[in-house]
């Protein structure tokens, strides 16, 4: 395929407004000229969008294959999503549904570092879904919070997470806090370590300050012993996942947050499918774990779409290693044993603000998690 | 005031679950952890969102106004878009409408370099809409684009603005294009000047590259000679925006492209209402020149809603300068004295794909809109 194709989902009137729609878009995220003016040759050849194939579904809603040239894109995402859904994301009733990617878009965004199967043996977790607890509130002190990272690694927990809302405040500005925390996790795996576990926990901490500062952020937060970074798309943009994970000095996991994205799924007529967004974005991005809100929990998600999210996380034809999902957002120890049958082992279960009801008992909560995932060490 | 505050659009049941999802929001977009384990002192007493009033406006909506503390965000501005609209844009029926600034918010944040008045200073326009031609489509050479570039600078428009798709791509790589282009619109000037002309052409470079190369493009721009810089934080972040334009050395103004940014406004209860997002925010941020797609051309917005993005952009009370609002999206010559009628002298009026219907003769399509904008030189 000399194209990678993008299937949008379209309101419209008829099948000719349909097309008309489709060869729309297809000028609307490449040239954004009056086709009459389209430069034959090159320009009008390989730059502009082609129009593959327009479906009715039916309810006055169409498909549209639509296929790009990677010479639209060159080699940076940023104009990868201006080239996907940049000025068509402001057309009424466009959105993106499905990337089809091609060899081109696989040779220039190669996906995640490690994937699922690297999250296995960074962890040493052989088996069995990945307890994950969320170290929080903001405002909290550094000592307060490395507390809770000890208390939850040393019972076990595979990945801390750092709440998305730890940024650089000076409650716990983010030097002092990662190195508290990190040392912390270290400390528990190696007690877990004197008792034979092979298992450790991995720390996440989540990138915070200026934008221009993630790469400083991230390189301070290996230098201090994290396991992993937390990156927020929607606040950093999509390329600060991908020039993290293709940094082969950082080598360290990434796991995506969907703070601030919630309008490009909300709507069904604009945006992103969720599918597309959680799961073959961020996997084509370099995320290597990705959470989303589950499902029956405070954000309104329906089983269907978090589906939509692991399949397009685990498909075998997504770009680079299968990633592992992330549900999350109010959950509670209790729901547990029903989303493990639900999504898996291959499966990060985040549990956040719940777990501080345990208080000094939180290790308690930790040692139920494991029993709700299951799974053995390596 | 210790507060900065938001004002939320959300859909309820009735008084009762507005009130609930009022303070949900609260929640969700600082401490993000169950009301009942909310830490009492500096956490519940500063942290912690304060929903300050909660009003019924019928037909199923009410309006909320939650308080936020500087704590909660720090002194980044990825960390305030969290606060603000964070994990609570995931929430169904939440849309954030209105900024209200205190001093620490203007104190941590202080907007743009320029605004309106800085850019009748750059260009010497002194009085009548700014004329604005935008150079495209990508898959040109550079010849060609530095071409266009020449013709519109030499018959008198006041900014030259790239196509927010001429990235980095090889037809057209960012370096060697920019360098053509600046010194084409140079020339132009010099032309200009020797005319007895006292305004002249700023030539606004897109920049396209990796997330983290912002600041490097930023400064090749500069040292080509580009007169300002166009950055979509759709892609970048709206950091990337704020960076810049807090960068004294770099000392160039900003305008806004909206690109990839639709789904935040084009649901009615979801992501951000027009005046915010493409007034206040990009003011915010640092933008100069806030581009949005103009009533009545192929993208939907309303003229309300154009209006509300202008009052945004000029209000006396925003942060920093004002700046100007920039309407574009299927505009054409004829059209622009009834747009100059609406929105007035201080406003980047945007023309791009219809232009290339002139060929050669592009200089007469800028005099033309010279007369249709108004004005005169300093």
């Amino acid at each position: 395929m000399d194209r990678f194709s993008v299937t949008y989902r379209i309101r419209a009137d008829d099948d000719a407004d349909a097309n008309v729609r489709a060869e729309a878009i297809a000028i609307e995220d490449t040239l954004e000229i009056p086709r009459d003016v389209v430069p034959s040759g090159y320009i009008e050849d390989v730059v502009l969008g082609n129009v593959q194939s327009v479906t009715a579904k039916g309810n006055g809603v169409w498909t549209a294959n639509i296929g790009y040239h990677i010479d639209a894109v060159g080699r940076e995402l940023p104009q990868l999503l201006n080239v996907i859904l940049g000025n068509a994301s402001i057309l009424r009733g466009v959105k993106a549904v499905n990337l089809i990617p091609n060899d081109d878009l696989r040779t220039r965004f190669s996906g995640p570092r490690f994937g699922a199967a690297g999250l296995r043996k960074l962890t040493g977790r052989a088996s069995g879904g990945y307890v994950c607890p969320v170290i929080k509130p903001q405002g909290s002190t550094s000592e307060t919070l490395a507390q809770l990272c000890y208390l939850t690694a040393v019972a076990g927990a595979d990945i801390i997470k750092e709440d998305h809302g730890l940024a650089n405040q000076d409650a716990a500005p983010f030097q002092e806090r990662v190195k508290a925390c990190a040392s912390a996790v270290h400390q528990a795996n190696q007690e877990r370590a004197g008792q034979g576990d092979t298992s450790r926990a991995l720390y996440f901490a989540n990138i915070g300050g200026h934008g221009d500062q993630v790469r400083e952020f991230a390189y301070r937060a290996k230098d201090a012993g994290a396991g992993g970074l937390l990156v927020i798309p929607g606040l950093f943009g999509f390329d600060a996942i991908n020039r993290l994970a293709q940094d082969p000095d950082l080598d360290l996991p990434i796991m995506a947050h969907p703070s601030h994205l919630g309008p490009y799924v909300l709507s069904p007529d604009h945006g992103y499918g969720h599918g597309m967004l959680f799961g073959q974005l961020m996997r084509l991005a370099g995320a290597d774990i990705s959470v989303f809100p589950n499902y029956g929990g405070r954000f309104g998600f329906t089983q269907e779409e978090c589906t939509q999210i692991v399949e397009a996380c685990r498909d075998q034809k997504g770009i680079g290693p299968a990633i592992l999902p992330s549900p999350g957002g109010g959950m509670s120890v209790e729901r547990l044993p029903d989303m493990a049958q639900h999504y898996g082992e291959d499966c990060v279960y985040l549990l956040g603000g719940s777990l501080l009801r345990y208080g000094d008992k939180i290790g308690d909560a930790i040692r139920e998690m494991r029993v709700g995932v299951g799974g053995t060490n390596a």
